[in-house]
C-alpha cells in the first residue's frame, strides 16, 4: 500500500454540518436508517461534548503517530480528524501539543481507534476527543501511513469529507453524498419526537400513541 | 418459551425499599452475605445517583425494545425498570422518549445488561440508567419477549418484586423475602462502621481493631 | 512462596517525588525513555487528581484483603498503596474504611489492579483510586500474602520505594535509583515543550518545526 | 450466606438425561424454547465430547478449591459438577487428581465459570471440562462455599439435579421438571430436521421448504 | 436503509480465485501491501482448512438469520458467504442444515463476525467457518437485512464479488479489480521465500540475507 | 530506554531444565510456591507440546519485529525466545520463516504477548508457540528494541537465562537461581501425587486423605 496524502477532498458544506451537530448521533444515526455507528468502545474523554466536521482521515501504523502531524497541515476549520490505526492499538497517539496545533488550523476534535493521552490538558483547552482509551504510551515517527484515504474507524467505513457527528452517545459517520438528505430526515424526526415527548410525560403509553396492542396480540403476547 | 407479561407481581414495602436505597449498594450486599451483585461491567451513565426500587423485569431478544414499551405500562411508583437480553447485546434499547414515559410512571431508573442511549438527555432529566455500553444503535420491535418474569441480568438471578439497589458501586438484588431482615443487618452494619471509622481516622490501626496480629502470626506471616 | 512483611524500605526522598507529581504521567514516562507504565485499563475513580508518592506493595490473593491492613502499619506520609492480586480478580478490595485508616497514615491515594469500592465516599474524601474496576464485591481475610515485595501490577514491575506517578492518564512507576535523573529530564522537556507548545498555537507546523519534511520525502510518502 | 452442603437432592431419571445427551446442545436449546444456554465464553478443553448429567452446583470463593472436595462426596453416576464462582475468577480450580476422584465417583464431567489445568491428563483420561480459562494457576483451601445450592452459572441459573447438556457447542441446563417434556420436544425436531436436510442436500431452497417468500415481500424486501 | 438483495454481481474469475487460495492468507495479506485481514478474533472452527471464493455478503440484524436463507439463493459454485451483523453479536446464525443447503449450492465455507452452532456436524461435513464465536443460541427470522451490498465485517470493508481467503492464521479480502495482481505479487513472493527458507535452514541469519547490520548499527543499537 | 543486545547471559544447566520440562507447567507452578504463571490468555497454537528453555528475551515496539532477527542470532541449543512488546500488541511478529532459523540455532519454541502467524506450517514443523492471538498481520522493521534485557511478558517478570516451562496448561517463568531447588520440589510433588492419585481413583475421598472434615466442621460447614 503506497503511503499517500491526498490534499483536496470534497468537503460537505458547512451549514448542512453545523445541523447534524446540532441533531446529534441518535437522531442521526436513526435519520439516516441505523447505519453509521462507530464501535461502541470509543467513548468522549469528557461529557458535553456535541460536534460535527468533516472527516480528515489518517491511516497509521500502531504505535507510530507520524502522520498526525502530517495530516495536520491538511486540516481546514469545522474539519475533524479521524484516525483507524492498521491494526489494534491502545497508544496515546495524541496529546495537547498535537491539540493545539489541530486548534490552530480550525478542528473541532478527534476520533481515534486507538489511545490518546493529557486528556486533563485537552479537557482544559475544550478540545473533545472519541477514544478507545486513555493511554500515556508515546509513539515514535519512524513508519509511513496515509491520510485522506477512505479507511474503516471503529467498524465504520468513512471517507474523506464525510461528515462525523460525535455526542456523549459516542460518533456516526453520514456520507457526504447524503448529508443533505440525512439532515432533513433528523429534522422532520425531531419534530415527531417533541410531540411524542409531550404525549409520553402527559402519561400515554407508547403501547398506544403507537397502536402497538393489536400487532402485540396478533403475535401471541399473553397478558396473566 | 411462551411470552407473557405478568401483571400481578407482590412488591416489596417502600419503607423498606428506601431503606435500602440509604445504605447503598456495598452495605446491603455485605449486610445480606456478599451475595447479590450483578456484574461490574454495568456502570452508571453519571455519578451520584442512588436509588432503589421494585424490580419490573424484561426479558427482550438481542436488539429489539418492543418489550420495554409493554413493560412501561406494568410500572408502578417506586419500580425500576431491569432488562436482560437474551443473548449479549450492546444495542441502545432506552432513551429518552422511554425515560419520559418511564418517569411519567413513577420510574424511578433502569438496570440494563446491554446499551443505553442519549445519555446527555437521561442526565439532563435526571433518569439513573446502569448499562454495560453506551450505545446509539438502534433497535427494532419485531419479536416479542417477557415482562415480570425471572431473568438473570448480568449474572445475577432477579424476579419481579425483588428489590434492586443501585449506585456508584453499581447493582444489587435483595430477594423481596429477604428485604425487611437485610435493610435491618445493614443499618446494624453502618452503626458498627461509623465507631470504627473514628478509631481509623483517629489512628488506630485495623490489625488492633480487629485483633488480627494473633492471627496472622498463627498461620505463618512473617516480619523482616 | 513465604508470606512476609518487609518492614524497612528505601523511599525516595519527597522533593524529588512530589517534582514527579507536578510533571505527570505523560511527561516522565517520556522522560524516562517510554518505560514504566501501568496498563491502561487501570482508571482513575474522579477525573482531575495528579499524585506521586513511595510504593507499598501489597501481594494479595484473590478475594482477600487481609493484607491491606498489613500494609497500612507499614504507610509513612507520602506513600501510595499499590495492590496486585495474585491471580485476576476485580473484586473491591478496599473501600471508605480502609482509606479512612491509610488516610490516617498520610497516604496519597492506591494503585490496585483489581477493584474498589464506596467510590462516592472515596471522592468526597479526596482519596484517588486507579483500579481496573468499580466493583462492590466484598473479600475474606483468610490467606496470607506479603507486603514491599517486588510486585507486577497491571504490566508494570514495581519494587517498593519506587515513585508511582498517576493522573487522569494513567499510572507510571519510577525506579527508586532513577528518580532524581527522570524528574530533571522531565523538567526538560516540560521546557522544551512549552516553547513548541506557543509555535504550535500560533500557526506553525509540526512538519516544519521537527524538520520532518525531507524525511517524509526520502520514505517515500506521496502527495497527490 | 451460611455455608452448606445439601446431600440429599432430586435427580432427573437416568434414560431422560441419556437421551437429552444424543439430542445435543443445539437441539435440546431449540426444544425448550432457546432458553438455558450458558454463555459462550464456555469452551471445551477437546473437541468431540457429547454428555449430559444431573448438576451437582458448587458455590465458591474465588481462587479457592475447598468446596470441590465436598462436592465430590456428593456425586452421584451420571452426576456433572458445576461450579460458579462466587466473584468473576480464571484460576485452575480442578485438575487431573480431582478428575480422578471425580471420576471413581461416576461422574460424567465438569462445568466451570472460571479456570481448569493439568488439560493434557484429563484429555488423555476422557474427563471433558466446559471451562472459560485454562490456566495454571493454584488454588487454596481457606474459605467455605456451599454445594448443591441453587447458582447462577455463565449467566445460567442452575439448581441442583437440573440436566446439563454439554457438547462442542457449548452447555445448556433443561430444568428438572422440564426434562421428560424437553426431551420429547427435541426428538420431534430431530425427525422434522432430518426430512429438510434431505430437501436442503437436493437443492430445495429454504425459502420453499419454509415458504419465506410471500412474508419477506410484504415486509418490503426489494430484489434487484 | 432499505432491505435490498443484488442479484447480479461481478465476480473474480476461478482461476485467480483458486491461486489466492492456495497462496493463503499470509502471504495475500502481504503480497497486497499488508492489508485487507479480518480483526483476530475470527477464529476457524477446525484446523487445515485453506479456502477463497467470491464473496456473497449479508448485513443482519442482531439474532436474525432469515437473510441466510434469502442469500443462499444468491450462491454460486466457488463462493463464500460472508455475514456482518448490524450491531455486534454472537448468536449462532448458522449450523448444519444451512450448511447443507449451502454446500448444495457450491458454497465453500462462510465467514461471520457472530457466532455459529452445529460444529461438530460442520466439522464432519467438512464446511469450514471463521467465526467470533461458536455459540448454540437461535435466532429469529423477523427483520429484513440485504444480502449482497457492501459490508464491513470484523473491520475490513467487503463487497460482493471481492475475493475472501481463510485458513488457519484467519480471513483476508481481497478486492476484486486487485485480484489478478494480488496473485502475481503473491506468486513472486512464495518464490522469494522458498530461497530465503534453505539459506534460514542452512543456518545462515536474517541480519545477514536481509543486509540489516548496517542499518541496526546506524539507528544505534548498541551490543554489550 | 537504550536500544541493547546483551550477549552474553548466564543460562540454567539443561539437565535441570529439562526436568523441568518434565514436570509440566502446572507441577512446577505449585512447587515453587504458586508464582510464575504468565497470563492464561497466552495460548498454545496447537495441542500436545511440553518444553523448557532457557529465555532469550526480546522487548520489541508494536508491529514491528526487527528485534526477532536480532534476538535469533543470539539463540543457543536449548533456549525459548521470549517475545514482550511494549504496547499491547496482536501483530504476527513471527511465522514459519523465522522459525526456521530459529530452529536452525535449536531454538525450542517461542512465547510471544502478541501474535503469530504461519500456524499451519509451524505447526507441521513442530515449533511450538505459545502466543495472545494469531494473526496475520505483518509488521515492520523501522524502530530498535533491546534483547536479553529483562522483560515483563504477558504479567510475569522474566530474565535472560531464567527458565520458561510450557505446555498445554500455558507458561511458566522459573528464576535461574531457584531453578534447582525447584526442580527437587517438583519431583516430590509428583511422587506424593502419584500416591494420591492411586487412592483417589480407589475410590478413596480427598475430604479423607487430606483429613479435612474436622477442619471443615470447625469452620462452621452445614450439612442439610
Amino acid at each position: 500500500m503506497t503511503a499517500r496524502v491526498v490534499q483536496k477532498i470534497d468537503r460537505t458544506p458547512m451549514d448542512i454540518v453545523d445541523g447534524l451537530a446540532g441533531a446529534g448521533v441518535a437522531t442521526v444515526h436513526e435519520a439516516q436508517g441505523r447505519i453509521g455507528l462507530l464501535a461502541h468502545p470509543l467513548r468522549p474523554i469528557y461529557a458535553g461534548a456535541r460536534i460535527a466536521g468533516n472527516a480528515v482521515t489518517i491511516s497509521s501504523p500502531p504505535g507510530d503517530n507520524w502522520m498526525v502531524h502530517v495530516a495536520i497541515e491538511q486540516l481546514r476549520p469545522g474539519d475533524i480528524l479521524v484516525l483507524a490505526p492498521t491494526s489494534p492499538c491502545v497508544d496515546g497517539y495524541f496529546g495537547d501539543l498535537l491539540a493545539t496545533s489541530a486548534m490552530a488550523r480550525g478542528c473541532r476534535g478527534l476520533v481515534i481507534d486507538a489511545g490518546v493521552r493529557d486528556v486533563r490538558d485537552l479537557t482544559q483547552m475544550g478540545f473533545p476527543v472519541w477514544s478507545k482509551a486513555v493511554f500515556a504510551q508515546g509513539t515514535v515517527k519512524n513508519t509511513l501511513g496515509s491520510v485522506n484515504v477512505p479507511v474503516v474507524c471503529a467498524g465504520a467505513a468513512i471517507e474523506p469529507g464525510d461528515v462525523v457527528v460525535a455526542d456523549d452517545d459516542g460518533v456516526c459517520v453520514v456520507k457526504r453524498a447524503d448529508a443533505a438528505m440525512v439532515l432533513e430526515a433528523a429534522r422532520k424526526r425531531e419534530a415527531a419526537e417533541e410531540a411524542k415527548r409531550k404525549r409520553l410525560a402527559a402519561g400515554e403509553l407508547g403501547l398506544d400513541i403507537y397502536d402497538m396492542r393489536p400487532r402485540l396480540e396478533a403475535m401471541g403476547l399473553r397478558y396473566e
